[in-house]
């Protein structure tokens, strides 16, 4: 399986930067040797110079030979909006160890060909510094490897069992597990769910231990027994484009898609807000005129707007204010889940930002095996400065350009990623219209779909 | 307009019982005459000889004649479920007042044909005696009506203004409006979740005044300016079907749907389980033998499902125990939204319900005047009994096969609705399979869509 990756920053018209030396992006975080590859490439074509310290070969299927992964650690490029660069990323091959029924709290450590394997993408989007990122990119494959090995019985079964033991307490255990409709992709959600909040305590320990700040979105695509499980907390992207479909497998979350859930949290605990923010929306910060005069609102039980009489504790600042990719929560953040952020707090006051947030990932469920499934057929994944600027159709449309007339080309996945890229910064065709260029930070995945299912080796 | 409403409740294989007097029905509610008509038909053809004291006739577009509406208050029927019909129903027109720009408080009553109208529909399926139904369906219209006229002026305007008096504070007012993306029908929404609410406490109010008990749940369509609005709360349903389409216009809420809501609420108040309940959900109830065993189990943050070792605690009644119907609050109640049930105490505790029902129902809009409408494109509104037995499919082929071939026929939407109460009974073609048969109240409504565009004489 070979799959494109590219992340970019650039300036408008700027020239593509070289390649930084490795050290500020490491550093000052500590530096944990990732058990699984971290893959990027900083230029087109880099992938087949990337080192390869894993040497198992992985078929790619859309050309029937054996090739190497082009995951290898490369260097991540910044150009301008941070000091270090806060898009991390990482992927890899996920070997989850088998335990026996019985041998519950002894791992048998099986060949490899017994391990149940997977793949594993992840794109992380750092705010207020690249701490965040850095350590979920080098953890959360971790995490996610942990979880599942801790239910990798049920994974393995036909339907998980009611005790993780496999024994039967009850007789009819069988019967209440199906009549829930409990399934072996419901363990990967559960664990896919685990694996993000154990990720978010792992950063806001080390990031307290170094004293460094700062957050991240993760969103993740992990390919296991003929599924692709997508895990989002943020407002990064993904979306499977067939030839005749785009399917979104993610949503985003932020301050406006969460805003009744953050609501509600104010309405339960006042004191979150310490008397400095107004829990209700109005369509725009209100003033003294607006006193005693009767505006449109939204509480936190309305999807509608009506009208209330203005008081004074309306003038306050707004929970969430702005709309669209200006909306920020207490006129900070944009986002409302990810990880990290522990130590966040509102400038000069004493408010923090964590209770508002979720690092509880949404997670969609692909079954890859029941598509038929063509050569062209590809998941993008990327963090929101592509999605910014280009819609869903929009990025379809170029995978469907270019992806058919460069089938013998083996890293014609990486050169689509880079495509993506470039058509942010204006470069490609004039798709986006009127100079709408990204002035963020961009990091694209392009996964082929065409041999997910055959490719793990799940019962 | 014509439409087509029925309810009854069935014992398998017995006669359509007669009407009963209406004494038991009205009493022990203090009666109270509705403002709207209430609409029920007892036995097929009873839609002609209803009482009409609405004479304002109603163009039947479909056979482009004028046709009384056949919304008489009628008798409902009872057969066996509980001593007082539990199903209740109200119809008819809703006149909305127009107020003047800064004529606030003050109301211009206009002539008839000044009024901004629509149409109404509601079902109501009470539990615990039938007292809260009664008072919702002599209530909830005119908690709609009130809340509709008090933003009438957002209603009629192009988009609505930032304050109910018109005027402009700051000069981009509009422009806020306009980015947040606020319309007309976002305060029809907010109309129908504050109606919901208001009439909610009405209940809670009443049923203590009169030491009543009881609760129902509530799905309303209004037609009003060429958009139906269908706001539910409860596990009744409404879809539109077409000659190629079946689309869902609600969904339910039940103690599984809203299990994440229900166990979040308990996770910040444990105290609402009294030392009871255990909040988490597991396949089925545990016991002593479970003790120290890893099993499956799901918190309110999970979709998915993990492994936890029993505790103690885990051997308490769970919050929401039971799967699909039998799926129970608290061991008490099977939906998880409605009115009333202000009273509601677990048995033998003095462990609340109310705390973790809403009242606010979630709202779809179905732009009428964007269809392109058949003759026989309809709406289908039923209370959970019809569900429990037929399938979406199930209805929308009854449907198809029975309009086009009446079209001649002005009851057709009644008779309608009467079938689709006779195929819970088994007796239509099979059509339930293996002698499925609904036991429960059934009430539905059949509503034709093809000029509730053209109906509405608002803006």
């Amino acid at each position: 399986m070979s799959a494109g990756w590219f992340r970019r920053r650039f300036l408008p018209g700027e020239p593509l930067p070289a390649p930084r030396p490795p050290g500020p992006r490491a550093s000052p975080v500590p530096y944990q040797r990732p058990r699984f590859l971290r893959g990027s490439c900083s230029s087109p074509g880099a992938a087949e110079a990337s080192r390869r310290p894993d040497s198992r070969p992985v078929r790619s299927p859309a050309r029937g030979r054996a090739l190497p992964w082009n995951a290898g650690y490369a260097e991540i490029i910044n150009a301008e909006k941070s000091e270090f660069n806060e898009d991390q990323a990482a992927c890899g091959k996920l070997c989850i160890r088998r335990c026996e029924f019985g041998a519950e709290e002894e791992w048998l450590t099986l060949c490899p060909e017994e391990f149940l394997t997977g793949h594993y993408w992840a794109l992380f989007d750092g705010h207020g510094g690249p701490a965040a990122a850095i350590l979920a990119a080098n953890t959360l494959h971790s995490c996610l490897r942990r979880q599942l090995e801790a239910v990798v019985e049920g994974l393995v079964a036909t339907r998980p069992p009611m005790h993780l033991s496999g024994r039967c307490i009850c007789p009819s255990d069988p019967q209440f597990v199906e009549e829930k409709g409990i399934k072996a992709e419901d363990l990967v959600i559960g664990a896919l769910e685990s694996a993000f909040q154990e990720c978010d305590e792992v950063i806001g320990r080390e990031l307290e231990a170094s004293g460094q700040v700062g957050g991240c979105t993760a969103l993740v695509a992990v390919s296991l027994q003929g599924k692709l499980y997508v895990a989002n907390a943020g407002d990064s992207r993904a979306i499977l484009v067939r030839r005749d479909e785009i399917r979104p497998l993610s949503s985003e979350f932020t301050p406006e898609t969460e805003r009744q859930r953050i609501q509600q949290l104010a309405f339960v605990y006042p004191e979150l807000l310490a008397g400095e923010f107004t829990r209700l929306e109005f369509p725009r910060r209100l003033k003294g005129d607006d006193l005693g005069q009767k505006v449109l609102f939204r509480d936190h039980h309305m999807r509608g707007w009506s009208y209330k009489r203005v008081d004074k504790s309306d003038l306050k600042y707004p929970l969430i204010h702005g709309q669209g990719r200006q909306a920020r929560l207490l006129g900070t953040l944009a986002v409302s889940r990810g990880l990290g952020d522990h130590q966040l707090r509102v400038l000069d006051t004493n408010i923090q930002l964590k209770p508002f947030l979720l690092s509880v990932p949404q997670v969609t469920v692909l079954d890859v095996d029941q598509l038929e499934l063509q050569e062209d057929d590809v998941v993008v994944m990327a963090t929101d400065g592509l999605w910014d600027v280009l819609s869903n159709e929009q990025v379809a449309w170029l995978v469907r350009s270019f992806l058919p007339g460069n089938q013998e080309d083996p890293h014609r996945f990486l050169k689509l990623a880079q495509m993506l890229i470039h058509s942010t910064q204006g470069k490609e065709d004039g798709l986006t219209g009127e100079g709408q260029v990204s002035y963020d930070d961009v990091s694209v995945f392009v996964i082929p779909l065409h041999s997910q299912g055959q490719d793990s080796n799940g019962p």
